[in-house]
């Protein structure tokens, strides 16, 4: 396929569908929402407004990260602070279809839909891809529409038009694009990272103190596989605890799970077989993360297991 | 250190310690309860009672098997039916510590208590090794008192007797005098198993389904495992679920822990580097049980954690 000459064809189709209108779209830092600001740029300049939402899942110096290598391509990003809208919403859910619900309607109803409103643009860029469109006619991602999501009922509110320049593409075409449009490597080749983030890493209640676990449990992973050639890695934190001993007394602690997998477009995947000597030091430096004394290695391909673990 | 003449001196023991009374043990199966049965049995001859108590909690086929390696020694051994009783105390239990004093008290109190008194034997072995008590001082495991777990109090009934031949020995001296008194390798070369069983290898609840859960995980590792060298290994059934894909749906699977490790005597551990081909065929295989569809694999040493989850 001839990745610039599909790059050519988008931004003329989404100049031709915006044309002397005002575009809006939320960037995550992913490298589909990635792609898609630097396209709708291409296309519409200034009449693009980019978001990023600090939603406090976020890894490590996320929003300042994303938000800067944006400024050196000369795209303006707004960075807006949502963090207690979500934290609050999050609070006392353990079932992943409710922490799930709540982070999307965090997002589109109360924070995105608003900043839809008082923008005034009626055309919104979206990074789907073609897997998720495949995912949910499967059943296995839930349906979106994305208006409904934002609390738009487009019989009332007339004229509102989603665009997604991505949707017949995998997550390798994507890269591909990414590379076509010159993004930094450390945007074209990021390992996927979902919407709801840290959030989707902790099986159970998200809660500062337990972001605040898993965050410091993604660093160290991000730090050490970053050469490993891996399509993905995460660190997963759990609810289960188990006994260990810490200063020749017994304690209960966290479970950190690593997950490492090998896949070319996330439809399927394979555990990596990392060295052991980079197992026993991801190991050793996860179990110095405060309460935290048990790391385990995800064996398990999708399928029968998916990437993800809620 | 000569096991021969260790062997000797502690026949002596047990023989001038009983004289021409009657002594009653519980055999586990495990290494240190079977290196006591047969010690008691050379001492005592038939004035040993052995009972071997089916708590429900055992591993594939094991009642049977530990019941016939002991009649091909001639030693007889009564094994006892009391699966219902641990049952109906274990239900609704989530607690590690719960569970745990459900099922000792179960044993001692109602089970090997109520044989104890019908016996009329006032000599108990018990295959406590220097582990256990080094442990139980460090405040690691909880402290035991045989008699009073049994509600005999000795100012009442007077004449109790607990013989602990094993008390000097840590695991691989237990392994040795094992040798020394030709136990089949199936026993002295066997892999530590808790007195609780299988109900340590669940996280939270132990029913009857988590148990067949578990129990056919724990088959699979102990097949695939057995020549790995290892000094111990075993499989987790955890409470959290986690995602997966199944004939192209969603579901919420169980969470199966493999872990195997190095160690001498259980004081510390490493984890084993398995060859890869292995761990992907555990996976494969555990994954193949009704309702688990992840498999991870333990990188902890012990410390920080302990070899067992509960």
């Amino acid at each position: 396929m001839d990745y610039q000459a599909w790059v050519e064809k988008k931004i003329a189709e989404i100049r031709l569908a915006v044309g002397d209108a005002t575009a809006l779209n939320a960037l995550s830092g992913g490298v589909d929402s990635s792609v898609v600001t630097v396209l709708g740029h291409r296309a519409l300049g200034e009449r693009l407004k980019t978001v990023f939402i600090d939603n406090a899942l976020m890894r490590e110096g996320e929003p300042e990260r994303v938000v800067s290598m944006f400024a050196q391509m000369e795209i303006p990003v707004d960075r807006i602070d949502s963090r207690k809208a979500f934290l609050d919403a999050l609070a006392g859910l353990t079932d992943p279809e409710e922490k799930r619900c709540a982070i999307t309607d965090t997002f589109y109803r109360t924070v995105f839909g608003d900043l839809v409103r008082s923008s005034g643009a009626k055309y919104l860029l979206h990074g789907t891809i073609l897997t998720d469109i495949e995912e949910t006619v499967a059943g296995i991602k839930r349906q979106h529409n994305i208006l409904a999501q934002m609390g738009i009922d487009p019989r009332e509110e007339y004229g509102y038009h989603i665009l997604e320049p991505l949707a017949d593409l995998r997550k390798d075409g994507v890269r591909e694009v990414a590379r076509v449009l010159g993004l930094p490597a450390a945007l074209s080749e990021r390992i996927p990272f979902p919407g709801p983030a840290l959030a989707t890493r902790i099986v159970g209640e998200v809660t500062t103190e337990r972001l605040d676990t898993v965050r410091a449990a993604t660093t160290i992973v991000e730090e050490e596989l970053a050469d490993s050639g891996a399509f993905q890695y995460m660190a997963v934190l759990l609810t289960d605890k188990a006994t260990g001993i810490r200063d020749g007394r017994r304690e209960f602690g966290e479970i950190i799970v690593v997950r490492c997998i090998h896949s070319v477009d996330a439809r399927e995947a394979t555990a990596v077989e990392l060295p052991w000597d980079l197992l026993h030091r991801l190991c050793e430096r996860i179990t110095s993360i405060p309460g935290v004394n048990r790391c385990l290695y995800d064996l398990t391909p999708k399928p029968p297991a998916t990437i993800e673990y809620v």
